[in-house]
């Protein structure tokens, strides 16, 4: 059986997820691995069986059927657009450039392969969040009219490490920006943002924020608040909930264990699970099968190119709306 | 307006419970208080408006249309009986006697009065039985087949003040007992009954056990187990369930708050409530508002006498299996 | 025992709510009801016992200790103004009066009297709410950062019937604003407000909305949300959470019954309660049981007439926001 | 590296899962497929690599590192006592024989080997029953007095297709009965089990029931209650909870997405899985995992074929208990 070779840029925890999701589709071949560090390169090449190569071997090679870019941010443009050039299928994390500007020209260079360029927007594939899409698309709550989205980590970074970051809008909430538009199937028309550093205030010396309250009117007229913190102490904090004109559809959050224990502290539960990767598990897993088989039948992908640029977009005019202190129109 | 005039024996908690569910009914006046302790006695007459006065005055007043006996059980059996010689309705806290031939003895002299005699099970009307009940009427789980009664106090009393108690069985199971009998309109067939002191082996120093486990089959073949402990450290422990052929209904337990902490500890909520008192203050308030609507009307009461008795054969039954060590048949 | 003489205007539903409540307090008397339906005034004093008289005999009273005002908000400011001159507590549903300035002027006339009137802002004493404050004030979750308020009634009232109400924000997010100043010992700073018709936009022809999302930040920082609808299908949806630096307190909805069906459908719960009357009646009832405390002891109120105004003026900011679609600085 | 070589006997859904599961260790290499179906065996050998090889070529084999048995139950002591006379390890669905003498006869041949034959009691792997027994370990609740297992299967088969079964003890409740060895690390000591036809008297016609209760005293006084039964109509039905003198530990059941949908026909979320494959996924992961480790490093297994003899012997008494209509001593 021929298989679809991959070659996969990054060598961190997100690429490995990825190399070990993909290890289960015996249709793909996870051919390279690109990353500066050459050891951490070779320690993922040995567990997956892949070659370390350098960047143009890897652009070179007419086998490659697909490209995953699992880099630093910032080098993510560069990748993509030389991986355009190709005719392999994309997967890109987000973003495409946290620079508006770049993402643009970015997007304008793929000259019609934005939809062969899927986007690392996890969420879209948890099933519980797949499970409150169809409920709705199903009819099981009429019509969306006030949606909320609670979206926090569980720890938050120390203010030295943050000062890199592209902070909590376009880090954080810029997935659940994406989620209420794949959710809705509508667009965003007007976004509002309270930020502050209510959990630190030294995040301000480095430019940073880490509470925001988003307000968000989509074009449909749906209300949408989204409420983003770097720290929710009890665990990664992810709910969603939607009211409609016949009801309310609610996803909660999950824990590692069902255990209950009823002393005389209480009746308690497991807390949710800590990190992205553990809530998540499964949304990874879903989404790069899902580019597996856009790649084996050749087909478009979602979230691609142009989703990722709209929930850019969205995240700059809710920068925008931090600094002016009002609602900012798109 | 003429009120119906009501004789409350028993001046304790249970007494007080009833004369102050009493007062909210405009019908009814509570006109005497009978109890040994003249304080006692005094102090809730004052409370309530009532006349404190002696046994022969109250059964010599033919103007009284109810008497509530919410004595020691011992005295159960004597109240019972001379009450029954008026045309008055009568309340009754459970049991008729503890020892089942005095019991039986005093149905018999009731003379066709058992149904005017209104035992306090009280479980039969808290809502949440009863929408339980409701649930099986309306055909929401088929016919039942498993069902599932836990019943725990909060807290064990010390061993010395459990010398004369009738014991875990005749004073708690018989609650269970009687509720499953209405639960399921159907008689117990077999009960089986495992017996221990696990919390304190010193209770069997004074005959009694701590921890029980019954088995019953119902006539119509319905296996129902009932839970019973001294002591459910977290609170008291009331729970209800019943498999049928098309799902389950089940009742948790209850609280004081809905308030939820979720912390680096878990996701906490608040204990269940502590006592009988506060658990089933709906029930008691409704079962006496249930016997002063039968007063008013002069129609029969529900569960009567005769139910009454028929709890304690079924927890006489359960006495003799913990002695055989085999299931008993009634 | 002398007792306290309680003035009651009004005879609606509130009012009779309260009527029933203070009945179960002994020192209380309810003397007086004035209300403009004399067949509805009649009912209310035949099942209390008090007298129907005209509204100026009851200020001439000076036997009167207290004046519940529970008529509609237009004649609010005009009772409470009388009811001032007298040395009367005062407990007066909110508004003090839906017109600002009005409101600013009466509570002017209270010429210190303010401390003696107080406000019919009901959720400050629900149990469950309490429950949560005072864990926040045990130090349970730290220094509240983010807020969330649902707050939607179950039914959406006809157009028509929905013409002079004083609409959403001034009749339902008002208890809101009310209730995160007590919850957060704190002041509103900044409020910004998005309100539409997504139910019905033909509450748009009348000069109302059905669906608003507030925005709050407080003096101290801390962000709000209050989502605000005139329908939840399911039922009356209020719930309340706080995270703060240690973790999250929370209250969800409560329902009449406990009871959970498990069947092929689906794990169902019972709905929330319908009304405010059922959710919110251990609060009704403790809101008057203190006013009747603060009577009989001649101590002063809380919240009172100040808060009152407080909250008619944070609604103010909102209904401007709404207006200039941005955030008003208080 | 040199990978240790397994043979599986069977090739249906059981065996397939263990084969895919093993798959994911790069230690271990399926090299042999056993079963009278050369379709089906086929089938699994191209999905996985292995070869299809006949019993005697299986046995003969010395590279053959470890046997897994997942065959019909009376096949189970043949392939044991002969994969018994290599060195090899051995993995084997429950039971050992579902007839008692063969199962002992089988367990003496092995002769030693005994702790290096897993009995595939697949609970004991299951992450919340073990979050669970660390708990109880951890001394949250203190000594265990009162257990409750609920394990039902969601759908019950056709009554002709249980005619070759051995019934809902041997084949069901078994799983318990080693799960509460296994739980409490103690021993029955007596069982008492009541068993009926209630879902469809028809199983009585096969010499089968359809729902059992068991209740158990274990050695150290514990008392458990397990409720069996072939049919939950809203899922597979897995519970479990224990009370200790200091608080309970319960785990509940589990649902393939955290959607709660609230209507108005109330609150509801998912439905537990359907089947063991589903609510057990985790469990047959682990469970063959801790069997490839044990292979890989040579060590003894747990729960091994003494275990699988005890849980045997529990069943045994179980069903002689159901005939004398009385408790049985172990």
């Amino acid at each position: 059986m021929k298989k679809f070779r991959i070659c996969l840029f990054g060598a961190g925890e997100m690429a490995s997820t990825h190399a070990m999701n993909l290890a289960t589709d015996a249709r793909m071949e996870l051919a390279f691995i690109v990353d500066p560090s050459a050891e951490r390169a070779g320690a993922l090449a040995a567990a997956t069986g892949a070659r370390v190569v350098d960047m143009d071997s890897a652009f070179e090679d007419a086998s490659i059927a697909a490209y995953i870019i699992a880099t630093p941010p910032r080098t993510h443009a560069d990748y993509l657009q030389r991986a355009a050039q190709t005719q392999a299928h994309i997967f890109c994390e987000k973003p495409i450039d946290h620079d508006i500007g770049r993402a643009r020209a970015c997007l304008a260079a793929l000259q019609g392969r934005e939809s062969f360029v899927q986007m690392g927007f996890n969420r879209r594939f948890d099933p519980h969040f797949i499970a409150l899409k169809q409920a709705i698309a199903a009819g099981k709550i009429g019509t969306p009219e006030q949606v909320l989205i609670i979206s926090r980590d569980a720890e938050a970074p120390p203010v030295e490490g943050f000062i890199h970051s592209s902070g909590l809008i376009k880090e954080t909430a810029v997935h659940d920006y994406d989620l209420i538009r794949w959710l809705l199937d509508d667009e965003v028309a007007e976004v509002y943002v309270m930020a502050d550093a209510l959990i630190n205030p030294d995040y301000l010396t480095v430019g940073q924020v880490d509470t925001t309250t988003t307000t968000i009117r989509m074009a449909r007229g749906t209300h949408v608040t989204v409420l983003n913190s770097l720290r929710a102490a009890f665990g990664y904090d992810q709910r969603l909930e939607v009211l409609g004109t016949l009801g309310q559809a609610a996803v909660g959050n999950l824990a590692q264990s069902q255990l209950v224990l009823s002393t005389h502290q209480g009746v308690t539960g497991e807390k949710p699970y800590f990190s992205y990767f553990q809530r998540y598990a499964e949304a990874y897993r879903a989404e790069i099968m899902d580019f597996a088989e856009a790649v084996a039948t050749g087909r478009p992908v979602t979230p691609d190119a142009t989703d990722g640029l709209r929930a850019s977009e969205i995240a700059e005019a809710a920068m925008l709306s931090v600094q002016s202190k009002c609602p900012i129109r798109l």
